[in-house]
């Protein structure tokens, strides 16, 4: 029920998803009054999904405490109770992100291992995608949950992006070993030392981001929010000066015709709901946030993530990589103790 | 002697600024042997420069701490000293960073009710430019630092934008009151309370940077330095994926014939050339940082920030502010105490 088109873009997206994975079933929570009629028009989808009916929802101006007292019932409540009765692989919502996020981490709680989750999406780079976290979900980060996040973001790159050995990086404001703050330096440190299954390959700036320089970017949730933000802010002023350009003059009108095809696989590249579907990881559970504002197509990505991440087994990559660096945190302390 | 091609560019840039600005007189320190010869070039800049050579220089590599050690006697020393002694009205370097910014800090010290400088400089916005502080000079900031760039970053735009009551805004994960972390919020509330000579409109997102919301943008060095960063990044990605769509067929290249003049603009106003010249604000003297891959045209644009903040007063404007701010503050304190 959440999102700026809700049901409607949900239960198409539900609809091209089921297409191109036919093997995922769909348990859809909301107002079956709404719902049914819509399924109603997709016979595959139909075939292969479930309704469970409430009248309650989480709306989009709620706070995330009001949500944790009012929305047990809702259809966003539900769902996520539904991945923790092992019902549901993943949930997926286009809802409030503060009220999924905080019922999310309350209902299905942080993995062994883990002290925070993280917030991470895929991100469109020069030479194709990498992954960012974490993207908001915590403001202030200890070395610690940095460390955690690039555990997870290069099991998400493992899963997601099929990569066997994901390049790693912290994000910084410079690559010199000198530069950031004590947090950022220790996090270094620690991944340095590490054995992991990642290629750790120490800072990257700003601009690394965009250039793919690396698979995963590791970053606290404040840092991680603003590049994002800014990432998308400013692909969206120039794709909207280029419009404004291209429709300027008959002359660049004209010239637009021509180039259409050209331009549309750069559009196709940086529209956001081609990377749509941003991950809670860390939890016992799998919970997948698309834009609210997000097509059904974008939608549909937003449940492929979901599945890739379900039938690949994420949580099993995260656990087995804590217990890695565990044994190594282990070890260092006990040679700090001979 | 700094940036990718001195002294060509720097020579040919002033030249290009005195085309701009008559007024302006230049000191130009370095080699004379290589300077001369390139200022014969252009007689208008010729009648009004001033050559001071030394054969000492910063490189590019050296790290700020022996800059400061072994660089007094260095070009961009010596005009740094110019402007300590009152011999020049503002130093423009495209050289080291690091080592430009500690011997400004070193030789000019901060302002009184400064306790950090910071660098500041104009973005492009999808209406405009808008200002940014800090750009990296302090990865830690204090509520009191934030607030002193708010007042810094307000003057510059009042001086450089012609903006008699510019908006201003802290960068933040979100717009409500109750996102970010204590030093944000801290901030928030003492700009709020603050009478000061700008508009301040509390929070600001990623995206508010190149959707050109605000006037100035206030954040710390870390999270300013990957904002810029990223913004460039994002910019370079997709000028780079566009000329590639815009020459990988012949109906695409027919297209981009019909279409350059339009694009054009849309170019120039993403060229970083024409917003080159980072201010380092809040010294005793006006130092400007010019992009060390600047064009002659792009040095000439930082050499036009500097002649415009030195006509307009600029340090005049914060010691005022700062001075309305105190007073402020003490109201506050003595409020208290009743």
């Amino acid at each position: 029920m959440g999102g700026d088109d809700a049901p409607q873009i949900v239960i198409e997206g539900a609809s091209i998803a089921r297409e191109r994975l036919p093997d995922v079933r769909f348990m859809i929570f909301g107002d079956e009054t709404q719902i049914a009629p819509l399924v109603t028009k997709y016979p595959l989808l139909k075939e292969s999904c479930e309704i469970i009916h409430t009248d309650k929802i989480v709306t989009a101006e709620e706070k995330p405490g009001q949500a944790l007292r009012r929305g047990r019932e809702s259809s966003m409540g539900l769902a996520i109770r539904a991945v923790k009765d092992g019902k549901a692989c993943a949930a997926v919502s286009a809802g409030n992100t503060g009220a999924l996020m905080a019922m999310s981490k309350f209902m299905l709680r942080t993995m062994p291992g883990i002290d925070r989750p993280a917030l991470a999406s895929l991100l469109p780079t020069s030479c194709g995608e990498s992954i960012m976290l974490d993207l908001g979900a915590n403001v202030e980060c200890t070395e610690d949950n940095l460390v955690q996040f690039a555990i997870m973001g290069a099991a998400f790159a493992r899963t997601v992006l099929g990569l066997a050995n994901p390049s790693v990086a912290l994000l910084n404001v410079g690559v010199e070993e000198l530069k950031g703050n004590e947090i950022i330096k220790n996090a270094d440190r620690m991944l340095r030392d590490a054995n992991l299954p990642m290629d750790y390959v120490g800072f990257t700036e700003g601009h690394g981001l965009a250039n793919g320089d690396v698979d995963v970017v590791v970053t606290d949730g404040f840092t991680g929010n603003v590049a994002l933000k800014t990432a998308e802010g400013t692909a969206r002023m120039i794709a909207g000066m280029l419009k404004e350009a291209l429709s300027d003059s008959l002359m660049s009108k004209i010239g637009y015709l021509f180039a259409k095809p050209a331009l549309s696989g750069l559009k196709d590249h940086l529209d956001p709901n081609n990377h749509n579907g941003a991950v809670f990881m860390g939890l016992n559970g799998l919970v997948i946030k698309s834009h609210g504002s997000a097509s059904a197509s974008g939608f549909a990505s937003a449940i492929g993530v979901a599945a890739d991440m379900a039938s690949n087994n994420l949580a099993g990559k995260i656990i087995r990589d804590l217990e890695r660096f565990d044994n190594y945190a282990e070890e260092v302390i006990e040679d700090k103790a001979v």
